[in-house]
């Protein structure tokens, strides 16, 4: 009997298994005509059938009103680092930033390609464990255009277990959390993801952005970026990952089988709380973020003999458990634990840890 | 037996028949990982192979020098008519375009957000049949940056028989007709193509830029389409569409296995010449480009009596020759043959398109 193989890349990360093996069942010949969902025309009937359904599940997972525009397009995470300001930002204006790990920092660099960034809040820290300034203390701008923030930090393990409260449209950098918990959409002016967490491969962004924020694309946007004109062509003024947005689809419409969000959110805090419990009664291992800004969804931790890093690397592999390495930038170790990530991947993961702790000490 | 199926779609376009057995086959399990090569981390090292593996064989494939840098990009070719201009044209500049159809004018329209576009050759025709402004009757500007113009045209059937000599950097979108014919890639200051035509799926863009060209990028130039920034992160300043470029990589696998581009131009040749002759031939169907710029790629027709369009669309899918229908913009058929086409596909369509004829006349 073969090991399962759990994967717990923080991105591009494991996608459902049972998506996976559709795909791979009609990989060359969907839908019955003898050729591959992405051999076909993006304006093909078949596939606006493929691209209005993964819309409409979205819709419907996340409750998304007719007051906001889904848009799929090209460039992930960071193509939207520069296109929010183009689209929001008017040129020679002002932004509010909220620091609180890797990913803020970086949507933080480019937005000051395109206007002035106040950053309202820096990134933060309680007696040594990563935390966020409480909303109080933040020094939002009068001028701001709109407050930029990641409710989940990827690299950090940081994560909001709350939605900022601003009087200025709310963008949020959701690479890592979409459709990890229930969330109201309508507290947002606009909600960005890169694809390759917990929507499909890379290559793909979505973006759920308010109707009415459209359409003050600065000069020089270019056309691709531009939500107006994406919004009129039904993002396919260019076209599109055709491929990533069937994939994308395909995982849309097994959370709907697995229930939803919510039902998904109660798994996923169950993984969460199985992993960190066992960090936290381990002597062995810690993890460095105060307990109420922990991310569900990727789960840093430290050896407390760094000297062990490379055997539990090595042995974790050995033994099915893929990508634990931690992020170059903080090093230690990191188990992404997206939707897509079943129970049984975090049940073995905390047997292995406790078997290599026991091991080891 | 069934009939074997034939796409002619335009793009997204079919991929040859070997490398979707490929993935298909190690769709879920690629490389003894366990899991696919869209699960794993752009920074892997079994990944970074692939991509290091896929842009050598490119190389190869199109005998590129050390002296310019091969970037895998997001965008597609659309992303790329704004990424040229903003990485090539300083603000205020002034660049040439050659307009010869649909794509030269929809990178013109893009290229006048950036900057003064002069349109140095007007879309032309002889006697009603599309064709190219000669050489010597383009007004270039001397004060362009670049002369942009795109060598294939997908919608309207025009192809260049030549590389055009200009004195500035030579920018060509050749989307459509890259790999499809060996062509001297030092006459050239850059050459893009999105990749879903002769590539692999949409989603991925291909740009090969002279070195000395890169460093120069306008303010508020989207860092992921900043040349010299990816050229610094080999591609991987952002996440890129790893799926598209591993299967990029297995097509280029499959060219050399065919022989490289050599090879497959003489295939192109002898079915381009197949489908011309017939229709030239044919009192039924035309084609409307001059001879000698008629495109090896993408051959639109037009039926002499256009009320059989619709019946010659139904039973030529029926007979497994599928997407044959002309761009909406100009109406009629077309036959999209890039490299992965075989020379059977286009024998079927011309003993369809005799049958049709005959039924019909």
């Amino acid at each position: 009997m073969t090991k399962p193989i759990f994967n717990f890349c923080a991105g591009p990360a494991m996608l459902p298994k049972a998506v996976m093996a559709q795909a791979q069942q009609e990989f060359v010949n969907w839908n019955d005509l003898g050729c591959s969902v992405m051999e076909i025309s993006h304006r093909s009937a078949n596939y606006i059938d493929v691209a209005k359904q993964a819309e409409q599940d979205l819709r419907d997972l996340m409750n998304i009103s007719g007051d906001y525009e889904v848009l799929f397009m090209h460039g992930g995470g960071r193509g939207q680092f520069a296109s929010v300001p183009l689209n929001l930002l008017p040129a020679g204006g002002e932004a509010d930033y909220i620091s609180t790990g890797s990913w803020s920092n970086a949507a933080i660099a480019e937005g000051k390609k395109f206007g002035k960034v106040n950053i309202a809040a820096e990134s933060h820290s309680e007696n040594g464990f990563a935390s966020i300034l409480p909303r109080d203390k933040w020094n939002l701008s009068d001028n701001a255009a709109y407050v930029h923030y990641c409710p989940n930090e990827t690299v950090d393990g940081v994560e909001f277990d709350y939605i900022p409260d601003v009087d200025k449209p709310l963008i949020a950098d959701m690479s890592s959390c979409i459709l990890s918990s229930e969330i109201d959409v309508s507290k947002f002016g606009l909600i960005y993801a890169g694809a390759q967490k917990n929507i499909g491969p890379s290559g793909l962004a979505i973006v759920i952005v308010r109707k009415d924020l459209m359409g003050k694309s600065r000069e020089g946007t270019p056309s691709i970026y531009d939500y107006a004109l994406q919004s009129q062509s039904d993002s396919m003024f260019n076209t599109p990952p055709t491929f990533a947005w069937y994939l994308a689809g395909l995982v849309f419409k097994w959370l709907k089988a697995q229930g939803g969000v919510k039902a998904v959110q109660a798994i996923n805090k169950q993984k969460a709380d199985l992993l960190y419990n066992y960090i936290d009664e381990s002597e062995f291992y810690s993890n460095r973020v105060v307990a109420n800004y922990r991310s569900k969804m990727n789960v840093p931790f430290y050896l407390k003999d760094e000297n062990l890093n490379k055997a539990f690397l090595a042995e974790s592999e050995a033994n099915g458990l893929l990508a634990l390495k931690g992020h170059r930038s903080v090093g230690g170790m990191r188990a992404s634990i997206y939707n897509a990530m079943p129970l049984e991947g975090v049940q073995a993961l905390v047997e292995f840890m406790q078997d290599f702790a026991q091991r080891n000490s």
